[in-house]
């Protein structure tokens, strides 16, 4: 499985650095190559069909602040035609205006039959459709565990484990560093602003904390989940989106007196999509602290089901993005096997 | 796909419903027909190769005690010599002292080339490897996510979904039986005894209640995760097993104080293998409270990933079981469609 990285940013070097470290052992289970053969960023690229070592390619981002020749404005596009590769893993900012430049780097591998795995939220938010059509018709797979819940695998969970459930609605907790804000105001009784600031302090929110508290990251999970989960066609814009920037610290401290919290909960099923403070009480499992990400799921048969793990970082969004491909090279040896032309495992 | 059921029994009897419910939806899906082609029970059994309605046996077997004609002596083994099927679903009752009847059955099964989904603990808690053997030898697959958690996907979760983490440890409440009298006694500060009846009169708990308070069902789930996840050859003997009988009301109220509860906590990793009562604080994940599962893995790039879900009952465990058959299909599907022979879909 020859492997290209576009995108060489904090998830992108977290990628490389996971590969490092776990290709060995994937390789023997499957007895498969798992090797990256181009390293992209905004401005340059590294190619190597023999395979790089990605923790040499980081080691130079960090130190030249690129990862090799420049680009001198050629498009990724019209370079990757000369590239050898299977899988795609895009890893570009998300960008919820116009999903570019994931949105044209996905659909350049999709059409070409390329399988792409992804963290970036954009195309999968904004051009879902688009994507599932051209990965329909070139026969390639496209997967995106990473995009929502960081390393809580709430997607495959969905897709691929409970596959005889009805899933008749899931509401989740989609943002850490919403929770984590609300959590302070509650515990330290702290107005909105100060927990913002003690959050951006910690590393938590950005300095433009917008996409964060104004719950666009978390509607932006919730449209991807609508579309991948339900079977929906809907985009960012269908979301019903309030933040948390107007929850008070009255608020607050007037739900700690009924035993409750306020979370800011995506709720999405085949009728809803929105995403909204809400209160939740004491013992809930969606009354879970820190910075975790949660995902309650409510099933015809097995009742409901529940899924939390860290909904963001470096390694565990790396992680999320290792196991769609892992599953890739899974489907592809059971395919040889089941048909006799490759090894058991 | 061709099914047969083995053991009539409640969990039996909800797989027939599920399929009954589900089966024309997951035709649709795969385009490939799912029948039930026989039902067995203790004594009596079912065939029709052109398929069964399954709610019509449980019916019969509600109104007669018996699925249809007697076994009259003779072994499930050499009636099924006569029965073209794809998958045995082997539900008959645990039996963790020597495993039996549903170790022979599955290895009748497994030995034949047959793909076996059983949510029966007794031959994977004893005699695991020589049904993987057997498996491996003759290319059928084994698939049991019902025999742990219940309707909570915890093995499928760690086997297929997080491929590439290395799980460090699980640890989880594998016995809603145990919570729930835990929970009496600290909610209601009942003794050990009177918290027991009431589990009793509410149906959690049997009238020999030894199998859940000794920790005898959590042991044998214990092993099997080291067994499935961990890749060990254990048994349910080798599990260091501590019930809740021991557990006194002045253990939990002390508890209480320290902000703590007591669950019944089992503890797998490569080199651990223990099922005992511990300390867990509030707010805890594992402090957990009603009847429900919880399973918390430790990984290595993920981090903790927790997963809850309903532990017990008829169309839990039977959507457990749902889903391993329709992974199967899925399976099948895939490999069909990647080698041109079947349609898309």
């Amino acid at each position: 499985m020859d492997i290209i990285i576009v995108g060489f940013g904090t998830v992108g070097q977290g990628v490389a650095e996971a590969l490092s470290r776990k290709a060995p052992s994937i390789q023997s289970a499957f007895k498969e190559k798992m090797r990256v053969v181009g390293v992209f960023d905004s401005k340059s690229y590294d190619l190597s069909p023999k395979g790089l070592d990605p923790r040499e390619v980081a080691a130079r981002k960090a130190k030249l602040g690129k990862v090799g020749p420049d680009l001198e404005g050629r498009r990724l596009i019209e370079v990757l035609q000369d590239v050898k590769y299977d899988v795609m893993v895009e890893v570009t900012p998300t960008n919820i205006k116009d999903a570019e430049p994931g949105f044209g780097n996905m659909m350049a591998a999709l059409s070409a039959g390329k399988d792409v795995v992804t963290a970036n939220k954009g195309p999968l938010a904004l051009r879902f459709r688009q994507l599932s059509k051209a990965a329909e018709k070139s026969g390639a797979r496209l997967r995106f565990e990473a995009s929502v819940g960081g390393a809580t695998p709430v997607i495959n969970m969905s897709r691929e484990l409970l596959m005889g459930e009805r899933i008749l609605s899931i509401r989740g907790i989609e943002n850490g560093t919403c929770n984590f804000i609300l959590n302070r105001m509650r515990d330290e009784g702290l107005p909105f602003d100060q927990a913002l600031r003690e959050a951006q302090e910690m590393g938590y929110a950005e300095r433009d904390p917008t996409y964060d508290i104004d719950g666009i990251d978390s509607a932006a999970k919730a449209a991807i989940l609508a579309n991948a989960i339900f079977r929906r066609d809907v985009t960012f814009d269908d979301v019903r989106r309030t933040g948390i920037r107007g929850v008070s610290l009255e608020a607050v401290e007037l739900a700690a007196e009924e035993k409750k919290v306020i979370r800011l909960i995506a709720e999405v099923s085949e009728s809803r999509l929105e995403v909204s403070p809400r209160l939740v009480p004491t013992g809930h499992p969606l009354a879970i602290g820190g910075t975790l990400n949660i995902f309650q799921l409510m099933t015809d048969l097995a009742g409901d089901i529940t899924v939390a793990g860290r909904g963001a970082g470096k390694m565990e969004t790396a992680s999320a993005i290792l196991s769609d491909l892992v599953a890739l090279m899974k489907e592809d040896c059971a395919s040889r096997r089941r048909n006799g032309s490759g090894n058991r495992i």
